[in-house]
């Protein structure tokens, strides 16, 4: 990855205490896209032994952050809508994978797929807005 | 609250890893409806200042998951939608209103409010689906 | 219902040729909420005899129209989402109720249910955004 | 486009009165996807002189609901978003791609969308639930 100094998702995730705290890492990204990765721990499981759905929802705005924000411009989540498809488990290890849908003005649609290996777990939409600097 | 024996809500928060790790309570709850607490901690904020999105979103996650178990059969998450409509900061005490909205076979929409005191800051929309026992 | 001079949902509706054209009637509304009525016609259903889901949306985009052009400043949709949780046949007299549920800056956020008689059709969720005057 | 004897996309088209009605034109198909075609007509247009969100939504469910049931079981829409990112008006040709996403057991993810020429008008994303039979 480049350095913080010119690289506005490494400078984001460098500040991003809460993906530090879940050990969210961020294995790729380019322009428009991210890969952020997660593995399910002892503290990231529900009630129903099952990765918590906020969670997997967490690591797939991390990597929606991250692609979002690989342009410049400081850009925040708007809104998002989740699709649970399969469950996950302690100790999976999960991916998720953001790419950029459209563009239009300040707003963006980007789609992140979250992933056990080659299951799908979760389907993401987020809703980026750029901020007026 | 009514102990884990009879009451479903209680038993499934017993077991919720990452709720407790999160320090989400559930302050009040009955059949429909519930109200989780969260305090934005410093390890909550993501790498612009501001609450992570992701756990706003688990948050309102929690107080679905407690609304659309509080019937009694084991209920998850289909799927959510959320807008997010002002910043969460450190430190911030954050309540999230659950309340079912329309319950159709075994499916339900629920709707949660998080709110810092009075000001809105995200709405979330769940969908729940009953698993067949 | 006020005359168009003082009331901007009226005037919007005597200009929405969609609307008229699908039969669909504004028959109540007021600051924040509108109830709008539409009978599936032979030429609303679908491959599946069943009303089109696209005609249930617009339906209830037309209430959610209403509701938030109900305070005055021109507001048009930024996107909505809608769960179908029974069809709807030829013949089916469906209500759609919307209602504010948030407002912050430009942004707002409304609930709109269909339904017929008492049982739901659809709930849908429409983001607004205020125009720049 | 293969005749209605063996092709469910051709089979429900051709009882789909809702689609007629309004000039959608099914102009490309094959397994989980199809696009689909309409002209937004002076009946198509709501009292803010645009295309009613409504009918935009309508064609890209078309659009969905083709792709998803071209594997061949039945498949109705569990649900929907969408987000309007430019305007339509009088005239303008819409076409709307539809392209399977993610199937996981009878559920599917279908994302599509609609464009005027190069420039995106909305993005929809659906949510496809195939009957058991």
């Amino acid at each position: 990855m480049p350095d913080d100094q010119t690289d506005p998702v490494a400078a984001m995730m460098a500040a991003d205490e809460a993906s530090r705290a879940l050990g969210i890492d961020v294995v790729e990204h380019g322009p428009g896209w991210a890969r952020a990765r997660m593995t399910v721990r002892p503290d990231m499981v529900n009630g129903h032994e099952l990765a918590h759905g906020g969670l997997i929802f967490t690591l797939a705005d991390t990597a929606f952050a991250c692609a979002c924000n690989s342009w410049g411009p400081l850009t925040v989540a708007a809104g998002a809508e989740i699709s649970f498809l399969a469950p996950a488990r302690l100790g999976d290890v999960l991916d998720a994978d953001a790419r950029a849908r459209t563009r239009a003005g300040r707003t963006g649609i980007y789609d992140v797929t979250v992933r056990r290996g080659d299951q799908v777990i979760a389907e993401f939409r987020g809703r980026s807005s750029e901020l007026r600097t």
